[in-house]
């Protein structure tokens, strides 16, 4: 077996976890298989890199943030090949030069393209542990580049991929994928499989564990994702395309995500394109905006409402004030106090009656639902703060994801 | 004008630093020059590197330590590429991966072989600063190798040689080469200039600032070297191949090394190769012997002494003791309590003399000579401790090498 085994920052933020890890590498190893680790930096040590290049440049060159934020992943890789070699395994740590591993041009933010794997073949062969650093690529220009968030979950997911891996274990402080977040809904369950697509959607969702790009990647290779805890040895969630029928519930998962803001425009013209230059306008400065809904103004103007996540609130707001005569609405209103529930699962697809029942429950807490949107697999609902956790835990309760169902 | 500049590990060792080396670049390009900055790691972060892979392995593999190693210059060469951005100069950063800086195979002191200037050469051509880290260097398998002691100053001499530059400054804590170490002689004088060799004998005798691997290269390719102090703007000393000779005195320096111990092989047999296979001994187990002297011993024996560095003296003991029957001596000795002084230069080549004046102005010292050990540019003689501080401070006066003359 080649497994390809993924650890994050603070599962190799001191000796004592680097030596945890590199034993967990070695178990796998000395049972016969190929075994690649893929690294993280050190616990804090990128914001301590950040921290460095604003005190000289607040605004530092991408290009030279990436040629300084490489070095945190240098470092955990041969940090890790000496504490293998320490316990005695043959070892040897690659950095983005070494594998190589081909991205796109743009810095901090850049696309793997092309993995070349003649070197981790070679020294697989040999029998050694490839420890490989995440995060990090070089460009057509040989500069250092860097995948952006959740960069070292892509590497690992890519470098599965390319070595046909018969699994990429994703190692994190969770021991898997939740129903919902363990610390706001304590009855939450761990799941023993989920599909690609589930994933997708708790990760869209703030909910998950692994970032949507290293989940989509995976679903395109058909790369079988293990999330696990790199603290015990509990067996963790599996990702992958189909999941067991019998397993099989209705809802997968409940997320709630409270860094969503709403914002109304009211009073806009109803006519052709006015919501195409709406969000246009909010999409040219990169702000993303989730569920929508229109309805019916006064005469014959329409109000359009959405969310945006909390970051963006301020600049979005601004930005539409600016715009407002060339837009053609009367004002624009926003609000903080909102939350959006969602529930996941695949199963909803063939299960009518899934929506109904989650209005009902909420219906039964006395929760008002602001927005609602919905997807094959997804429903979200806009409810306030308040009583966001309350109406998370009931539904929880009501699909029957509870620990004691 | 291409000017490379090297700057040690103290020039950029915090912020303030690394903006007064910015400015001191930006100065050379404003003018119109080409420049080209070798960059160390940051003050003691090789040490701290050192301490964190011997936290984890106290005998870490070589190639993992040369890889931990090579993120120090990294990190220096970006973050002085985010200092000269903020000060609006365009500058780049370069590893050994990306000049390529080709070296022989071993790890930790490897030799260069081979620089690739095309990229360097390119990004001039863009009227870029390029900052080049310093000190590594990579191999035939494509892994990182580091270069050793002095390692820097060699990258910055080698480029200097390839980039056929019009000069190359090392930049370190003293403001040049001095006729003795002012510490220890307080009339020592600036010299504007000095010739290669004496450089090297400088160098070897511990006097000199730059290593003798770098001024060997510098000589071989004809580089003009000049050292510079990093902290003022004075003019430096300037090692090229011929000096002028209006300028040139007998000698250049005065140099001390306290760290010689003397060892003394008494009772060696009196027949041809006992001399050699004594050294051979030492030699194989990299034992470096400086000064010998040999001397008749009693009933057709013979008596041999030799100087070592200090940290060799209990190696080299030991092993004499435990050779003594195949070396065939009666008994060892030594002496720790010794100083070499030297004078070196290459005026007294041509002035004979020199050797009775320095013997001279030793005696009126009341101070008692050891060994003598000579070449054709140096003198070098094995004094007592108490007294070597006064002998070196009446030589160097002397010669007319104070200042006040």
């Amino acid at each position: 077996m080649l497994i390809v085994k993924k650890f994050g920052g603070t599962s190799v933020a001191d000796k004592e976890r680097i030596f945890n890890v590199a034993k967990r590498c070695i178990e796998d190893y000395e049972k016969g298989n190929d075994v690649v680790v893929v690294l993280s930096a050190m616990g804090k040590y990128t914001d301590e890199l950040i921290e460095k290049a604003h005190d000289i440049n607040p605004n530092p060159p991408k290009r030279e943030m990436d040629m300084l934020f490489t070095i945190g992943e240098q470092m955990s890789v041969s940090l890790m090949a000496m504490a293998m070699a320490q316990l005695g395994v043959r070892a040897v740590s690659l950095n983005a030069f070494q594998v190589p591993m081909h991205t796109t041009s743009s810095y901090g933010n850049a696309r793997l393209k092309k993995i070349d794997t003649e070197r981790i073949k070679r020294e697989l062969e040999d029998r050694k542990i490839v420890i490989v650093t995440g995060f990090q690529g070089i460009n057509k220009y040989d500069d250092y580049t860097t995948l952006g968030r959740g960069g070292s979950d892509t590497t690992a997911v890519a470098l599965a991929a390319v070595l046909h891996a018969d699994a990429c274990e994703i190692y994190t402080d969770v021991d898997g994928v939740y129903t919902a977040d363990p610390r706001l809904v304590p009855t939450a369950r761990k799941l023993k499989e989920i599909t690609y697509d589930e994933m997708l959607d708790l990760a869209t969702l703030g909910a998950g564990v692994l970032h949507n790009r290293s989940v989509e990647m995976a679903k395109k290779y058909g790369v079988r994702l293990v999330v696990r805890s790199s603290l015990n040895n509990s067996e963790g969630t599996v990702v992958k395309e189909v999941v067991n029928k019998v397993e099989r519930m209705i809802i997968s998962g409940v997320a709630l995500d409270k860094n969503a803001d709403r914002i109304s425009v009211i009073g806009i013209q109803d006519m052709p394109g006015s919501a195409f230059k709406l969000f246009n306008t909010l999409a040219k400065k990169n702000i993303n905006v989730d569920i929508i809904i229109q309805s019916v103004g006064r005469e014959g103007t329409k109000d359009i409402s959405f969310t945006v996540s909390h970051e963006n609130l301020d600049e979005a707001i601004a930005l539409l004030e600016e715009k407002k005569e060339a837009l053609g609405f009367e004002k624009v209103e926003y609000n903080c106090d909102v939350a959006k529930l969602s529930i996941v699962g695949a199963g909803m697809m063939s299960n009518p009656g899934v929506a109904a029942k989650m209005f009902e429950c909420l219906y039964n807490q006395d929760v008002n639902i602001n927005m609602i949107a919905t997807s094959e697999i997804r429903i979200t609902v806009l409810v306030a703060q308040k009583d966001a956790v309350a109406a998370m835990n009931a539904v929880h309760e009501a699909f029957g994801l509870s620990e004691r169902n």
